[in-house]
């Protein structure tokens, strides 16, 4: 009898298998070879990453009187990068093994280790080079790959991303690709103030791509060098910093699980040890989701304090205190960042919504998305392609609802095969034009999660998706 | 009296100005004193440069059957850019200034001489270095900083940025950001046509950012390093080519009058001779708009050939020809490709927009942004601030219209001014609630391109809106 993690594992095998066989991801550069870590979205991974950010865009952003939005740039004057410490602080600490040369994230090595040994983990002391690199001898942790315990002192490699701006070879100066999306909102927050009727507290929000030079990529879509954020700097007076705190990880919960559709169950917040947090943390809480392979961070609400405005305003001499137009107090706002991962949510959403059933005419794999985030949300099928007035009805009922909805036109196969793919894809409704269509204007509407299959007429189609879809 | 070149140079100022006033574009990094040709969108230009994209996806991929969304990775494979040809081909014609060691764009600078002595573009040989070179001396251009003509031969400079993938020194991977977004297109192709319904002629649809470490960077947000692009790729039987590429060229221009509402009368086609041509095309149409430096491209239409496919079969040795399902006709595609930089339709958008006027109260400055692109559709004003009745009946109004449209509550400084704001952010729609209001239920709605005031009643308000924005 497989064990749970042979299931787990096999689960996580079929969903990248139907991303793949579906066009939800794909792997990057496959006719290369691919590209390690590397994906891409393909036409319904596309529709259903978009459909996520738009949504969260529009809760926190459009709905909100407080939140206003910005996108800056991934190049930035390299001193963003030393006053906010990444060009110091973001680091992993590596390790070689001096037998066969691997390198390897010693903290990681460190908590497989005592997870393989069910130890608990405050029995480490992760808060030095040096104490983890005693907990690899204690613990007497072995090379993965040669099996060898003879370790190199553990250094911290930075692993924000080098290039060079300008064409001249020793001419050109050295950037990084942004390793985190919220140091342009700390930059700009002071224009965004000029610019705009913000007062605190309010919030930035940005979404986009971060780049990290990981040595550990794995998982999926899970940890891969280039990766899409979505993230809030909520500004506040400092000592409302805890009670916002909160405020934003219910907001965040409650997304997660009534927009996106996800089970609470499967969610939790994991408070962050002190040894865990970032350089810029006095708090943090990592929103954890029940993937395959057990609780892993999608998201997180932090408390940054004033770190990083401290920082910006002592390196670049600009004022970047806030004058409270009523109290006239002037202070250094504290920032309450709520931020998750798009890519982890999007897999995230595939776990949740991945579901392998045995019904009346045997297996079907299925995606129970939440219908508003649905990548495709209605299919017209004519029940026969080589029957011209079956086509053209149901080419006439998809141009229809093609200007309202999202639609997908299949003559491909038999309806059975097409019902197959389509709850593959997700799709909550699909609509069969068969003869009694012909004359009496009517067609079969089936529903993706209970099956079930009603008779509509199609001068209702267009008032009951619109109830359905919101 | 100011020449035309004066008065637009200071119209583009102005647009500049506005840009940072009202939170569309800031300097990126600004507290640092800038960095060179980066800029960040702030709270209305992200919600522009959305309503852009989205306006986009809907009509070219949501509400079309044959085409289909696609995002890949900034980081590929780099046997992609060798295959594509841009790790030879991709390069800026460079040249310095022996005397003052200036380095300048070689063909720029012949087309600048060209300009300012009025002759005919068709009496210089552009098709090889050494022509271009020749011109240089025929033309005796002298160099921009000294003064001088003093020139070293032309030398190619690749434009491709970069950067290192792995930790270990020594041991890293070069590789490359996208120097275009289309060859994500060309290596999915096959993907694509295995997981949809995709059949010839089809199109791949994708925006996002590409990179090219330009030696001249120039008008504001017109020509950056980094930038972002939207792109279709459609894949079509050889011999039809010339036909859809005519399709495309309509659609492209239809779209940015009719969805944009760019005036006609400043857009227009330009075809590009063979020596201005990339390396993949034969033959490509430039949509120019007139700028205020005169027209320049938008977007172009271009004829790539079977060339990306052909060579990417080559180089990974995967068959990439299409099989006809219908007439097993087997071919290699070719290409056309409707393309735009997001960056300057949003220049260009702002361009048409941007008008100062003078009305009975003085002078104004407005945006005159197509309804359905604006990034504010409403602004609700109290009349006054600091009347309670006034303020809590506004703000009833304005948490009613959120839910639907993208609306602002703005109860700073007297309503003229806050007209004068929202024009300057081109809102098309501004409510007042006076004292009237609090008896009548009635509230002044006030349309930007006419001043017009009209008394409306505040229960028929979500109605009208409905109507005014699709």
């Amino acid at each position: 009898m497989p064990n749970n993690s042979d299931i787990n594992s096999k689960i996580m095998e079929n969903i990248i298998a139907l991303c793949k066989r579906r066009g939800f991801v794909y792997p990057s550069s496959e006719i290369y070879g691919g590209f390690s870590a590397t994906y891409d979205y393909g036409p319904y991974g596309v529709e259903l990453l978009k459909n996520i950010k738009d949504n969260w865009w529009n809760f926190m952003v459009r709905h909100r009187s407080d939140v206003l939005g910005l996108d800056t740039a991934i190049f930035m004057n390299p001193k963003v990068w030393e006053a906010s410490g990444h060009t110091t602080h973001f680091t992993d600490p590596l390790m070689d093994c001096k037998n066969c040369k691997a390198r390897v994230r010693a903290d990681k090595l460190v908590e497989e280790a005592l997870r393989t040994t069910k130890k608990d983990f405050k029995t480490v002391d992760f808060s030095s080079k040096t104490a983890v690199r005693q907990a690899i001898d204690d613990l007497m942790v072995a090379c993965p790959q040669c099996g060898k315990k003879d370790w190199t002192e553990i250094r911290d490699f930075n692993t924000l991303f080098e290039t060079y701006q300008g064409v001249v070879k020793g001419q050109q100066d050295i950037i990084y690709l942004r390793g985190e999306i919220a140091q342009g909102m700390f930059v700009q927050y002071k224009n965004i103030l000029n610019s705009t009727r913000a007062r605190i507290p309010f919030g930035i929000a940005q979404s986009g791509k971060a780049f990290r030079n990981e040595v550990t990529v794995q998982r999926f879509i899970f940890r891969t060098r280039e990766f899409n954020l979505a993230e809030i700097e909520y500004f506040v007076k400092p000592k409302e910093a805890p009670e916002k705190l909160e405020f934003w990880k219910k907001t965040l919960f409650d997304w997660h699980t009534k927009n996106l559709g996800v089970a609470e169950n499967h969610l939790h917040w994991r408070e962050q040890t002190p040894d865990e947090r970032a350089h810029y943390s006095n708090g943090t809480f990592d929103l954890e989701y029940q993937f395959p392979w057990g609780f892993d961070e999608v998201g997180a609400v932090a408390n940054r304090t004033d770190y990083d405005l401290k920082n910006h305003q002592e390196k670049s001499g600009v004022n970047l205190t806030y004058t409270d137009p009523v109290t006239q107090e002037n202070y250094l706002p504290f920032v309450i960042e709520p931020t998750f991962g798009l890519d982890r949510t999007f897999l995230e959403i595939l776990c949740d919504a991945y579901q392998e059933e045995t019904t009346a005419n045997g297996q079907r794999t299925v995606l129970k998305l939440h219908k508003n985030i649905a990548p495709i949300q209605l299919a017209v099928f004519p029940l026969l392609r080589n029957k011209p007035d079956l086509v053209s009805l149901a080419q006439k009922i998809f141009a229809q609802l093609k200007e309202k909805f999202v639609c997908e036109f299949d003559d491909n196969g038999n309806v059975g095969k097409r019902y197959r793919r389509q709850d593959e894809i997700g799709t909550p409704y699909c609509l069969t034009v068969d003869f009694d269509s012909l004359t009496d204007q009517t067609v079969t509407v089936r529903d993706r999660d209970t099956m079930q299959q009603t008779r509509m007429a199609v001068s209702q189609l267009e008032d009951f998706f619109n109830k359905q879809f919101i």
